[in-house]
């Protein structure tokens, strides 16, 4: 699929946040003159009238109805710990848990996470409303759909202007899956979708610091939200995601219509949903795929390997060209680094990305010898690996599709040894292997109680 | 200044919000084939995975903390009524309560209502935590500050693309005061604002209902939130307004650096903030001033008016075009609804805008025959204004600047004015006079706690 280089892209802006922050955090108190101090009491008591003035409106009483049902916490669980919180904060840190390491799904034509808005914002929903398995099955299928459809409309044109599409389509998702948990009627359910077409989060710029795993979990939360507001009468526009002023046109200059409503209800996208067998962005798959395939052939240790050449699409670079991390965070966005842990230990789950692993001498050593080219002709699901040995062998692997893909997908087993690698340590092997039960049974399950309360220690 | 007309805005789209609505509404349960099972399972049993191993995360430690916070509610005052809620869910209501009538106050070069996200916020905070009028009154001034001069930089094509700017913007400004609250240092405020910068809120096609003072609302939670959360040490990119895949490339075409620094500190944007006279959009109240002063000047009367005549700015008509409102809030939206209310009321307050105004025989009458022409002559601040009496008098006025902007600003006692018969009717007259004096000595106040006591029944 095509990139293209935003041409208004200006790398040189002045640090303008940091400007802004040191001003905020520095400017002494009452540092104006009288005419400034006598507006900002006019605007606080004009302000103060207006809100007192509207206390009593219908907009509010539905907002507050909505809020006061976040009380008395706790409502929901939080995913391998002991607390319980409000239904909406279940959502949000449950969502930034599931994208904390980069390691969940992926629907490959957007490069939207899906679950992480979705199930977020399902799971803490249903646990707090008693549902059953099937209705939070209903709810994912359905929510993951909206998600993924309005993606489809605006990728790639969306995400190369500077969005993050996992939480700026997010909250759709997650907006329409508790609406159905919720049983709300179409028209309400619109307004779920309108109150959430207000709510997009996230720009990549975050990438490789922790407000990236806040857009799934923000876009859970706000989509949960919304549907707890359109329950109780708050109204938006039922045009909010296509008029001239909605959502889609605002934030977005491809709109494909057709998406939205091709094969709707007969092709549903979480088919087409992908797990990373890798614990960082699905664009360096392939690379590491290819270093981890030569590796184990032929038995490479870091002190055979000369260098790495690597000739991937160009959008590899744009997202993970960090040459030097500093954290295992950044690691996630370092193809050179990626790479080398996967020669070095025929792997790149989540122990190789431990801030650790980013400073370790050998490690270091290596990825300082990886190579990347950027190459118009590498598709972006496609990586051409050469690994140049110290004996002067060229070693060549071309991934095509790396192991994840649909083309290759990750079998159950593949995903259930992905799932006591990430939960044994937290929780123990014999609780994984309750929940791995309790996950393959979940849509005849009578209710979620039981999986919730295993997932917490 | 100067409005492009977005050429891309494609007002024939298909109703797309209401075709996924009736999807997430109706399609029967498991209404899928196995294939589709399956994946939603492995979606689900993949992120329960990711979101357990990551659940002891520093970046789960840091944004629970600030979930923590919140409890237990109740934290602080929802203005105007009996309740206490948490601190965030009071910057959000207050924020909705205050932009409910469209009320508030406005910076005219950027036309964004700074108080709506950022006092909301601020407050809120300022009683959970005890602070004093001085540090209330600091937070306001540098909040606005930050969220009018992004503004500066990015208007007017981010608003012509489709963004309601108040909400865009207030996230940050909102960050900011609550950052100077918590006395965060500049590397922890410049976290504060990049958290804030994944959240801009609200699009303009929700003009007309509940969710555009959800806008406001909604900024001050997140700015709030995100204040807390740099608090416990989660990280956002330092450049996340700047940088080429930041906030302000992201969502504005222009970005205009310079404004962010120019005279910092030297000049501050509140001190030309303005407040309205009419509860309605400020594009339409050179229009309505015009209507008043003839009527007042010649004593009309509905009956004595066989048309009204308007040239205005083409804003006028794209923003306040509606020719038969259906609703109070709709008639805010009305150019044709507020100059009959103008002329058969002298007035266009809250109740002027009420339900039964817009069906009123007499004011719909009127309002069929209001004309208006769309005129790149007149300024956007200015309106051309001729009633045609059914005696044959023309009678006109040109409104250069309409009561309440800066050249013919409210005075102190117009505002007094206001105040009361907004609050008045809520809490009596005697509160709201205690209410206009502790606004007025906030500055000095050891504390907010008596004003916000006050603010309740």
């Amino acid at each position: 699929m095509a990139h293209n280089t935003k041409v208004t892209a200006d790398s040189n802006a002045p640090a303008v946040t940091r400007m802004l922050a040191e001003f905020v955090a520095t400017h002494p108190s009452h540092g104006w003159d009288a005419q400034v101090e006598r507006e900002a009491h006019r605007t606080f008591g004009n302000w103060l009238g207006c809100a007192i003035g509207a206390s009593r409106h219908a907009t509010l009483e539905a907002a507050l109805a909505a809020v006061r049902e976040l009380s008395p916490a706790p409502q929901a669980s939080l995913l391998g710990r002991a607390e319980r919180v409000d239904v909406a904060s279940a959502a949000l840190l449950n969502g930034i848990a599931s994208h904390t390491f980069d390691f969940d799904d992926t629907h490959l034509r957007t490069i939207i996470h899906p679950a992480g808005p979705v199930a977020s914002a399902a799971l803490a929903l249903a646990e707090h409303r008693g549902a059953s398995g099937r209705e939070l099955v209903d709810a994912l299928v359905l929510g993951v759909d909206v998600a993924c459809r309005v993606g489809n409309a605006i990728y790639p044109d969306h995400y190369d202007r500077g969005w993050h599409i996992t939480g700026s389509t997010g909250m759709l998702g997650a907006a329409a899956a508790c609406a159905r948990l919720l049983k709300l009627d179409a028209g309400a359910t619109a307004m779920a979708l309108g109150i959430a077409a207000s709510q997009p989060i996230g720009v990549r710029e975050q990438f490789g610091t922790m407000t990236k795993p806040f857009h799934p979990g923000g876009a859970a939360r706000a989509g949960l939200m919304a549907a707890l507001m359109a329950r109780h009468g708050y109204t938006a526009s039922p045009r909010a995601l296509e008029a001239p002023r909605g959502l889609m046109q605002t934030f977005s200059t491809k709109c494909d219509w057709n998406e939205i409503g091709d094969a709707l209800g007969r092709r549903f996208e979480i088919a087409s949903n992908t797990y990373k067998p890798f614990a960082c962005g699905i664009v360096i798959h392939p690379s590491i795929d290819g270093c981890v395939q030569l590796r184990d052939e032929h038995a490479l240790g870091a002190d055979d390997v000369e260098r790495v050449e690597l000739r991937v699409h160009p959008l590899v670079l744009e997202l993970t060209g960090k040459k030097a991390p500093r954290s295992g965070l950044e690691g996630k966005f370092s193809v050179y680094h990626a790479c080398a842990a996967g020669i070095v230990f025929g792997a790149a789950g989540e122990a190789e990305f431990a801030d650790a692993m980013v400073t370790r001498p050998d490690v270091v050593a290596l990825r300082e010898r990886v190579t990347a080219t950027a190459d118009d002709a590498i598709a972006e699901e496609a990586a051409d690996v050469t690994v140049v040995c110290r004996d002067g062998r060229r070693l060549h692997r071309f991934v095509a599709h790396a192991i994840g893909s649909l083309e290759r997908p990750m079998s159950d087993a593949d995903l259930e040894r992905k799932f006591h690698a990430l939960v044994d340590p937290v929780l123990g092997a014999e609780r994984a292997r309750q929940l791995v039960a309790l996950c393959a049974g979940l849509g005849g399950a009578a209710s979620v109680a039981a999986l919730a309360a295993a997932a917490r220690p």
